[in-house]
């Protein structure tokens, strides 16, 4: 038996009897032969009462400041998880990110790990602990500075450590089952996946899947560390990430045609209209929304207009960012020679994942058959080798992805049909 | 302009509103020249939050963890104070107890400081930084474990800064104006004291009075940094406690011959009763309770009945402690050789406290005359050079606070009655 890495959320831990019950789990995998590393988040709403607090004292509160005052979150939580597991006859220990060797730069609120260097970790196992650690936060290489990883960090917190420590498997419990082929508030049918591989969760990551973030996958894939993701609460087997498919009883599970189907409508669409049409045009618009570090979704330029030169260019990005760029681009307006703009924030965004497109002709065909069936316009299109996106209005997303996800055969009545019939791409 | 050290407690940063006012407080004293130094307590309740929520998870939460828990207290309220100085247009960092090189034991949840290295302090002042630092806590010199200094560790954190930085004057804001005659919620016409010495302060503290604990005038004086006790609300000049009289205007304050009246309701009395009187008896007794490491204040040993040869001996402790001195008694009954124990709860203690009394004789007769008048009668007497104190009933306690603050010319309505008249001692 291995080096585990357990990760638990703040809805797992939102108060004290979500922090015994989670004590017991913990003390499950230690009675199992297993070394334990526990990384945990604030409890519960902790986070966002410190905002709140932070937000009464200023409005534009100090980076650096932020991050100290965010930090306090986790060690109550680890604190509290350590003694609960004592109380259960077990020794642990907590550690912030600082003591546990997270090393991150030192960009305050969204910093990224740079090393993990766990040598007190190692100790406090070797000695018999389990190991308990702040999720979502580290230290500053450069200035010795406390750093938070952004939302979602403690994820990340995880599979670095899993990685430094060579880990088995880095289990992410929370309070779902796993990761679905579709969003279940939206897809009373979606389905757990039992396997999915680090491309296909990529791509759901990126397109508004919330159960993994982007960047913890990422870390997972570089270092081939699977990730278990699972209930904290039901306990039973979740969702597998990795390079390869797993065993499941005898059989090997398969690599699905299809993953899943993604929405998002957290992002607004800006289009830039009557764009002169001459090379470097595009560039100018990007530029202007780049400086102001603006990152942005998908592009698509409209044909030119042959009587009058003119094109139109649209892009979306997080609605968060939607000033913002209106800002960048008004103040660039001469340099770059456009007419007017045009925001809309009532869009959404649907997405096809699986690394099966590649070989399965007519996925694409199928998709946008799905969405003319049920009704839904199509106002943009984007694709990957291994994703399909197009953007709706917002209104039609939750019919969209309940069509799609039958057309593919995803629906949970029809489990047996994992293997895609295909239509011909 | 030299360096200044502030403490705020939690009562003056118990929500956004006190933390912004103490910020302004901060930057006052910045414009005015001096290097600020800012020692910070957690907000309002916190620490008794934090608590509760570890009774919850488990009846007996470890020592280091329950460090590791309190200590956020203090990150919250260090955060939001160099946010809000920020927002003030002021440069501030906030520095954990570890980060500002407060170096203590390994005795968790009691640590005491054996050193301060504000290296980093040093470096933020110079840089132009207002320096916030969690108070209460520090960093084990072994383990490099969190350690936390027991209640009121905030101001000897303070205290100790101030020494390791070469502070002009250490401050110690709070609720009240200052160091008081008397506690003014038992004697209305408690006076505030301008300047009051070391030694006397030392006695007060050990005699009941709150303002300040006796560790850290314990640092001060060793250390020789004047504290100044003074109110986070008013502003206005409190109380110096240092060794050398104050200037006030053009004249010197002169030594009070009294300086206060203290008073404890929180002992209780042990009676053992029917002791044989013979060498070795007494330390028995106190070598059981020292054991317990139960630590004792008075002690009185009746005049040994001619006839039985037995006597009884009566010492006061804290009354949380009443139970365990019990037990450690009981236990060793036979070894010692006493008859019963007699317990009384309902117990108080009156000290009067001034350097004068060496020199001025009367003191003690008046002190009791004044008891006597007032119909208290007193059950223990214990003195050092420059204290009297006696035990009485705890109803007595405020009717006699009251009339030997009188007696000795303390009330604010006598103010100009500062030296007092002496009526031989």
């Amino acid at each position: 038996m291995g080096l585990v890495v357990q990760k638990y959320g703040g809805s797992s831990v939102a108060d004290a009897e979500g922090i015994k019950r989670v004590a017991k789990r913990i003390v499950e995998a230690k009675k199992n032969g297993h070394q334990v590393v526990v990384v945990v988040s604030a409890m519960g709403d902790t986070t966002d009462e410190l905002i709140d607090l932070a937000e009464q004292v200023s409005p534009m509160p100090a980076g650096r400041e932020f991050d100290m005052l965010l930090t306090a979150g986790e060690r109550i939580s680890m604190a509290l998880l350590a003694m609960a597991i004592k109380n259960l006859g077990h020794e642990a220990q907590s550690f912030t990110g600082s003591q546990a060797g997270v090393i991150t730069d030192s960009v305050h609120n969204k910093a990224r790990i740079i090393d993990v260097t766990p040598g007190r970790i190692r100790t406090a196992l070797d000695e018999g602990n389990i190991a308990i650690v702040a999720g979502f936060q580290g230290v500053s290489a450069d200035k010795k500075d406390i750093t938070t990883l952004g939302r979602g960090g403690s994820d990340t917190t995880a599979v670095a450590l899993a990685a430094a420590l060579d880990a088995e498997v880095c289990e992410i419990y929370t309070d779902v089952d796993g990761v679905f082929t579709a969003d279940p508030r939206v897809v009373k049918k979606a389905r757990k996946i039992d396997w999915i591989a680090f491309e296909d969760m990529l791509e759901l990551a990126s397109s508004g899947s919330k159960v993994l973030l982007h960047r913890c996958v990422e870390y997972a894939r570089r270092y081939n560390i699977p990730i278990h993701v699972r209930s904290s609460f039901s306990g039973l087997q979740g969702t597998w990430v990795s390079s390869e498919p797993i065993e499941q009883g005898d059989k090997k599970v398969e690599q699905a045609i299809i993953s899943g189907v993604a929405h998002d409508t957290s992002e607004a669409k800006i289009t830039v209209v009557g764009v002169p049409d001459k090379p470097g045009e595009a560039a100018s618009i990007f530029r202007a929304i780049a400086n102001a570090e603006i990152n942005i979704d998908m592009v698509v330029q409209n044909v030119s207009a042959v009587t009058t030169g003119l094109t139109d260019i649209s892009f979306t990005l997080p609605k968060t960012e939607g000033r913002k760029a209106i800002d960048a681009l008004e103040k660039n307006k001469t340099a770059i020679g456009f007419e007017s703009l045009r925001y809309d924030d009532q869009i959404g965004k649907i997405s096809l994942v699986g690394a099966g497109m590649k070989t399965n002709p007519g996925v694409t065909a199928s998709f946008f058959e799905a969405l003319s069936d049920a009704g839904v316009n199509i106002e943009l299109i984007s694709t990957s080798e291994i994703r399909i996106s197009v953007v709706t209005r917002a209104d039609d997303v939750p019919e969209a992805v309940r069509a799609v996800h039958t057309a593919f055969g995803l629906d949970s009545d029809s489990a047996e049909a994992v293997v895609y019939g295909g239509t011909g791409r």
